[in-house]
């Protein structure tokens, strides 16, 4: 699929951002995927998608320090 | 099966929730992983339990709806 008159997607190159991305496992509850999916629709991304913003900071997560100080 | 924390971790049963865990792959860049590994030490968890929380929104994560409006 084209985007914005660049090339094509290519395998083995990264799509929006610098890196390749990786395979990582993570090991959750249904309850937790079925939550984390939630969360992904409502930002309209795929689950790594949504991770992988959260890991970014684009998505912003409470951090402990905020809510105990 | 026994709950309440006593008996030595058991395979095959869930340690903290009710349910068993089970392997969910997420495809993530370096930085994403790298970013998703400094939220967990904040958090003092590892990362599938960071994952975890935020699925079952222990640790709150912001909506799309919640920076539009």
């Amino acid at each position: 699929m084209k985007k914005g008159g660049k090339r094509p997607r290519t395998k083995g190159e990264p799509a929006f951002y610098d890196e390749m991305k990786k395979r990582v496992n993570f090991t959750l509850t249904p309850t937790g995927i079925e939550g984390l999916d939630e969360l992904a629709k409502a930002w309209d991304v795929s689950r790594s998608e949504l991770m992988e913003r959260i890991g970014r900071g684009v998505i912003p997560v409470s951090k402990p320090e905020e809510s105990t100080s």
